[in-house]
C-alpha cells in the first residue's frame, strides 16, 4: 500500500500527446486526456479573479456533464486575453469533440505558461490528431512532461490499494515551480483511479486532500490565473461503485488520493524555481487554524528568511521578525518558542540560553529541514512547504519571457 | 519654500557621532542627538510584536518625559535579546545621562541592524564621551552616515519656511534599504524643527506626515522590528509656540513636515537593497482605501512582479495575476485597467487593443516609472513606492551576516 515511482495505468484511462509548438520549439506540448464513459470527475480551480478562459469553461463544462476528454496544452496560459481567449478554448474544445465524436461540454480545456499572449489556436488544433493517434493507458509520463513550463523534471507517482481482494489504482501527474501558492485551490494536476466512484463522494474525496497537500505550498505566494486539480474515475473496475463515505473503499481511496496529492505538491516545491531547500514551516499552539496558517505563510513568503534559507545562514532574527509582524493580536513574544528542527532558537521572549550558533548551522547545512513556532496560545497548527529565494529564482523570473 | 539638499542645522539641535566598533570596524556607528530644553517630540515606532529592546524603553521614556538626548547605534539591532537586552538598553541610556546630568528617562534608545546579536554595550559605552565630544548643530550629514546599514547612501533633506517673517527650518535624517514595509509604523528617521509646538500637535503632524510616506512604501513587505520615526520640536524659534491646528504656523510645518517624510521615503526607496528601479503603484477607483492599499501592496509585494520590473519586461499578465489573487470580493475583471505610465495595457478583461509591446517596453525601461490600476468600484485610491527585485538583492540578503 506504499507510494510508487513505477507509474501505473488506470484501467479506462488512456493519454496522448503531441509537439503543437504552441510555444517551444521541439518538444511536446499538448495533452488529451480520455475517460472512459461512465465516469465521474471532480474538479477544483483558481480563486484568482482573472482567471484564464480555460478555467472559466472546463468550470462550466464540469457543471453540465461528466467530460469524456481533458485537454491541456503548456507554453501559453490563455488568461488575460478577454473575449478572444475564451472563443479559442471554446473552438479547441468543439475541435476535439468533432474529431472524437463527443459533446463539446464534455471537454475539459486547460493551459498552462505566459499569461497575456493569445494562444496560437491553428497550431494546437493541428497537433490534435497526432495527440488522439497516441491515446495509451501507460503513457503518464510522458504526458506529465508535455504539461511542464519552467518545471524542471516531471512530477508524478502512483498509488495501489485493495478492496475486497481487488487491486485500485491511484496515478497522479502535476505541474508547477512558479507563481505557486495555490492556498485556495492547486496548481495543474490531474489524478485517476478506476474505481467507480458517486460524483459527490469523489469531490469530498479531492477536497480533503487539498488541504494538507496543495493548499499548503508556497514557492513565491503568487496564486496563478490557470491552478486547477482534477479527479477522475474511471468506472472501469469490477468492485461496486463507491457511493458512501464510511465505506472501506471509500476510506482507501481518500487515503490514497491523499498521499498522492502529498507527494506531488511535494514534488512541486522541490522543484521550486531556483530552489535548493526544501523547508517544512511548522506552526502549532495558535488561537486558531487561521492564525496558524497566517504565521506560516508570513515566514514563507518572506525574502529576508528566504534568502537566508538560500545562504544556508541560521540567520533566525529574520523567522523572529516574520512571526512578530504577521499581525497576530497580543501576541506575548515571551510564550513564543523557535526551532530549527530539534534545536530550540528563540524562548522567553529572546535567544534561546542552549542555542549555538554551530547547532543552528548544522540545520541550516540540510537540504530539508523544519521550522517550527509554537506560539503557546492554544491548540491549532498549520503546516506550510516552501523553499529558497536564490540568484536563480531571479535569474529564471527576469528571463523568463526571453 | 522648496526642498533643499544643502543641509540646515535647526536651531536648538546638536548632533554628534564616534565610532564605538558595534559590528562595522572603521566607521561611525553611534550617534547622540541633543535637544534643547522646553522641547517637546513625538515618536511612532514599529507594530512588530517582536519589537526590539530600545524600542520598547523609547516608548516607555517618551510617555513619561520630554528626552533631552537620542542615542542611536547602527550594526546591532538589539531586538530578540529579551531580558539581557532590555538591560543592556537601560544601561546605555543611564551611562548618556550620567554623563549629561539629565534624568534617564529624558535618552531616548534606538538600534538598527542584526537581530538576535547581543548589543556589546562596553563598546557603546567606551564612545560616548567621544560623540559627546562632538555635539554640533551642522552634523546632520555626518549623523546620516553614522546610522546607516545596508543603505549605499546617506538620506536627508532640509525644507525651510516662514512665519510672520521669520525663518523655520525642518531638517530630516533617514536610514533603511531592506526589510522595509513600514505600513503602520516606521524605518528610523529624525526630523527637528526649530519651531515650539505642543506635545499634542506635534504628534498629530508626525502622524499626518506618516500615512502618505513612511507608511507607504515597501521594499520586501519585511516589516522590521526597531522602526521608529521622531519628530523633534526644539523651541528655541522667537515665534511664538503653536499650540492650534488652525494656525498658519501648523499649516506650513505640517506641510514641510510631509514633503520631508516624502522625500526621505522615496529615498529609503531608491536605495532599497539591490534595487535598480523605482515603482510607483497607484491604485484608484477602489471600494475603500483598504482595497486600494491590498491590490497596491499584493503587486509590490509579488516576487514575479518584482523580477520583471528588475528584467524591465512588460509581462503585464503578472501584474493581472496579482490584481486577480487580491482577494476583493466579486471584482468585475471586464470593469478593471492597468496602465504603465500613459500605456494601458489591460480593458475589457485582457490586452488592450491599442497595446503594442513596443509602447510597453518604452516604460519599462524607464528607471522611475507608474504601474496604474483603475478597479471601476468606486472613488478610493492609494499609492505604494516598491523598487524591484534583482540578484543583488539575493546576493545583499544571503551574504549579510558574512
Amino acid at each position: 500500500m506504499s507510494l510508487s515511482e513505477s507509474i501505473l495505468p488506470v484501467p479506462g484511462v488512456r493519454l496522448g500527446i503531441a509537439a503543437a509548438g504552441i510555444n517551444y520549439p521541439d518538444r511536446d506540448d499538448l495533452l488529451v486526456i480520455e475517460l472512459a464513459e461512465g465516469a465521474s470527475c471532480a474538479g477544483v480551480f483558481t480563486r484568482n479573479a482573472f482567471c484564464a478562459a480555460p478555467v472559466e469553461l472546463a468550470r462550466q463544462h464540469l457543471q453540465k456533464t461528466v467530460p469524456r476528454y481533458l485537454l491541456v496544452n503548456s507554453g501559453n496560459a490563455n488568461a488575460g486575453t478577454g473575449r478572444q481567449g475564451f472563443q479559442a478554448a471554446v473552438q479547441s474544445c468543439e475541435a476535439l469533440a468533432a474529431l472524437v465524436g463527443c459533446e463539446v461540454t464534455q471537454v475539459l480545456p486547460f493551459s498552462t505558461g505566459v499569461i497575456g499572449e493569445h494562444l496560437p489556436v491553428e497550431r494546437l488544433l493541428k497537433a490534435l490528431p497526432d495527440a488522439l493517434a497516441q491515446l495509451d493507458g501507460a503513457a503518464w509520463p510522458v504526458a506529465a512532461g508535455a504539461i511542464m513550463t519552467t518545471d524542471t523534471r516531471a512530477k508524478m507517482v502512483s498509488r495501489q490499494f485493495e478492496v475486497e481482494g481487488v487491486a485500485v489504482t491511484v496515478t497522479g501527474i502535476a505541474k508547477g515551480a512558479g507563481m505557486i501558492r495555490p492556498d485556495m485551490a492547486t496548481m495543474l494536476a490531474y489524478l485517476a483511479t478506476d474505481l467507480k466512484v458517486e460524483p459527490g463522494l469523489l469531490q469530498s474525496c479531492l477536497q480533503q486532500a487539498l488541504e494538507p497537500s496543495f493548499n499548503s505550498i508556497s514557492v513565491d505566494g503568487d496564486t496563478s490565473t490557470n491552478d486547477a486539480c482534477i479527479l477522475m474515475a474511471s468506472g472501469v473496475s469490477s468492485l461496486a461503485p463507491v457511493t458512501d463515505a464510511g465505506s472501506a473503499a471509500y476510506r482507501k481511496l481518500s487515503e490514497a488520493v491523499r498521499e498522492v496529492c502529498m507527494y506531488l505538491a511535494r514534488e512541486i516545491i522541490r522543484d521550486g524555481e531556483g530552489a535548493t531547500k526544501l523547508v517544512q514551516i511548522q506552526v502549532e499552539q495558535a488561537a486558531d487554524e487561521q492564525e496558524a496558517r497566517t504565521v506560516a505563510y508570513t515566514i514563507a513568503h518572506s525574502p529576508l528568511v528566504k534568502t537566508a534559507l538560500f545562504a544556508a545562514d541560521p540567520n533566525w532574527g529574520r523567522i523572529l521578525a516574520a512571526v512578530g509582524r504577521a499581525g497576530l493580536h497580543e501576541l506575548a513574544i515571551e510564550q513564543v518558542e523557535i526551532w530549527l528542527d530539534d534545536v530550540c532558537i528563540v524562548r522567553d521572549g529572546g535567544r534561546a540560553a542552549s542555542y549555538t550558533e554551530a547547532a543552528g548551522q548544522q540545520v541550516m547545512d540540510r537540504p530539508e529541514f523544519t521550522i517550527g513556532v509554537k506560539l503557546g496560545r492554544g491548540q491549532a497548527r498549520a503546516r506550510v512547504l516552501t523553499c529558497d529565494l536564490s540568484y536563480d529564482y531571479v535569474k529564471i523570473n527576469a528571463e523568463y519571457r526571453t
